[in-house]
């Protein structure tokens, strides 16, 4: 049995705290048992081996989560990024095609598609269990999740059951209150995005589309596969389909609505009230102290890129803003460690400056690289490291400064955790701005 | 005739725009005749002017505003900034010295000493040109302005006069709210904090005090007189005094509260809002976004120094709480320009890094200036100038990184508006860490 997770999300609905390689399943925000606060999608794995799930896990992801991933997870996960966004019918394809062609398992391999970030409990899992039974059975090709609903709910798809089975008869999206209604008398569940078959199966769809001999062929031709969902061009399609049903806690943590009524603490990070306020929440990943005096219905949240000062209600609201507002990343895990952009300016000219404070974790490096629109000069303020420079390796440490003009090969390597502050100066300062080269250490 | 403005406060009441060198009456906030904001020391002096008073303006004040009276008002007036924090006697006792023992002026000139930041109208400027002619005419010695209390307050000082006269008969600082009701039917007014005199009238109770031969001597025996407000050490015990009275508009902008009723924008800075808040006043003084989504009765305020959300009725509270949050000056500006800290770091060995971006205006210059316990590297973004490194004079500008190390004299000036970004790394990162020496560029 191997597990997929899907991990998408372009991260808006919690902005600031969420960005475009920080979407919300990696916010380390929610209680765990250990007391140390974690993020969705170490709580899904967490929560997998608390079930007796140790199936191998892979991330169906996109290149710019990857670093998060194994930062937050480990190396004992598989990451497999899709070469552009498409969708979760594509990505599952390519995760498919990978675990067959690349990890070489047999067609009769089960396979789990599950979100990464449902809020979940233990039966959630249980039910995940019998998926996999249902399928090693050949109960059916495709078996689905079904939710039981608590409420008419407009927002979610219906999986109708055929009479007194659990054979699926049909889907509904998003119906009125009059038809989820309705359909809630008819014993339909919530389709719970979770879906178990055999790697043959998946292999078997791929054919239908492309005739491809490697993994990496199915990389290369990816935009060939249609931009779709799974739910509509596997499941509405499929003519074997069977749902095993899950009654418990199911929510999406994806506003700060719903994510503020899970956390255990009113305020996280450097934040001060008075006591007179009620119902906020205040999560400051900023240096700079906030104070708040007699707020009510309150969610405040603040980051590298921006703050956030909303009423509960309209939280949801910050995805419509949230794009024009994200300009680059102010803050970023990366496998080496992390960075905080502390300051940007463009002058009249277009010239502009951009500074950042980084820490590369000590045994972590920067791979070797230039850059061909910036100078770059480091201040090191804290560590000892290796830094090469066009091929040459001096021992570098707190107090030292080191200017790297455009053009000029450059890595370096914590030996202990190092911090530095870096200044970018030149005319484009973008993060794809990079020529990598191999250095052996 | 001369006028001196009393310019003091902590600036705690607006925090986070307001600290140390950033009083309330430096805030550029308030709506102008020329369409741009000015702030309350703005304001006063061109009311001053526009009421024809064209007396000289002396500031009393202390060291840490000087800088920024002269950058906002400009160098036509005279600052007498306090050798160290005494209350408003010895403070108008040494403007006075220094009028009389610096800028000899007569004994018989009229001096008007006011508060530098009332929101007043006109009405207020002709009040005091009453005053400077009552004691033109020997009305009195002292010449003190009444404002007609609007409700029976409790947080001002009364000023009863006799009997159907001008003359006054006896103070009541901050009574009950019955006293004050009673004060008022006796025709009693509000104190207003502005005074008027001979100028022979302060050296004279300085006489009383201590014998100086030089303004110089009274600044080194400062700490010698009592640290006591004017309206007790000579109000309270003045023999000779009379009122003039003004009845319009008398407001302190000290508080969040109190200066959002006078804001003409209820937006100012990078502010993002959905149209549905209501009563909601955003001042953000940070590169950042602020996102406000549905909030009512709310004040938010951002600087470097940190971010205010408050309810508005709460907003007097934040003096509290600023006095445990400043550990120093997150922006200032200076004579030669401004700076941002834009990171700081202590390390668990007390080692400090503490980055800054600064801005010298063309024509300005830096000190000569060693440091003993930091070094400092300056990569130049913008504009050009001339470094001096232990009395080498270089040409800088965009591109330039200057390493200074610990105990290296330097200074730099602007030849266009210049500016970089500064990187301080020591175990004692603090203001008071420089020593100045002659440089004659």
């Amino acid at each position: 049995m191997r597990i997929i997770l899907l991990s998408g999300g372009s991260g808006k609905r919690l902005w600031p705290l969420s960005n475009d390689t920080r979407s919300k399943q990696f916010l380390k925000l929610l209680p765990s048992p250990s007391g140390e606060a974690e993020s969705m999608v170490q709580r899904v794995t967490r929560q997998l081996r608390e079930a007796g799930i140790y199936a191998p896990v892979t991330f169906a992801t996109r290149a710019t989560q990857a670093e998060t991933i194994t930062l937050q997870i480990g190396g004992e996960v598989s990451v497999v990024a899709e070469p552009e966004r498409r969708k979760t019918f594509p990505a599952i394809l390519l995760t498919c095609a990978y675990m067959s062609m690349e990890q070489q398992l047999a067609d009769d391999e089960v396979v789990v598609v599950m979100p990464c970030d449902p809020y979940t409990e233990l039966g959630y899992f249980e039910a995940i269990k019998q998926m996999a039974e249902a399928v090693e059975n050949d109960v059916a090709d495709l078996i689905l999740l079904g939710v039981r609903p608590t409420y008419p709910s407009t927002k979610y798809g219906y999986i109708v059951p055929m009479d007194g089975g659990c054979k699926v008869k049909r889907f509904v999206e998003k119906p009125s209150v009059a038809t989820a209604r309705h359909l809630i008398s008819e014993h339909a569940y919530w389709n719970g995005g979770v879906f178990a078959f055999r790697l043959g199966y998946m292999k078997h769809i791929l054919q239908s589309y492309l005739t491809v001999d490697t993994y990496q062929e199915l990389r290369a031709r990816y935009a060939e596969l249609p931009a779709i969902s799974f739910d509509y061009e596997v499941a509405e399609k499929a003519t074997s389909m069977a749902m095993v049903t899950y009654d418990g806690e199911w929510k999406d943590l994806g506003t700060w609505l719903t994510l503020t009524d899970e956390l255990r603490h009113h305020k996280i990070g450097n934040v001060v009230t008075d006591g007179t306020e009620s119902n906020t929440h205040i999560i400051n990943e900023l240096d700079l102290p906030i104070v708040c005096l007699g707020t009510r219905n309150l969610v405040v949240a603040a980051s590298s890129d921006g703050i956030l000062v909303s009423e509960k209600n309209k939280t949801e609201a910050v995805k419509i803003y949230a794009d024009g507002l994200q300009l680059r990343p102010m803050y970023e895990e990366r496998r080496w460690g992390e960075y905080k952009v502390i300051n940007t300016t463009e002058y009249p000219d277009g010239f502009r400056s951009l500074t950042k404070h980084l820490t590369i974790r000590a045994g972590k490096s920067i791979s070797y690289q230039k850059h061909n629109h910036r100078d770059e000069v480091w201040t090191f303020v804290d560590g000892r490291g290796l830094l090469v420079l066009d091929g040459v390796v001096t021992e570098i440490g707190r107090g030292d400064t080191i200017v790297i003009k455009k053009g000029v090969r450059h890595a370096v390597r914590a030996v202990e955790d190092l911090s530095f502050i870096e200044v970018q100066t030149g005319d484009a300062l973008v993060e794809s701005d990079i020529e990598r080269f191999q250095w052996e250490w």
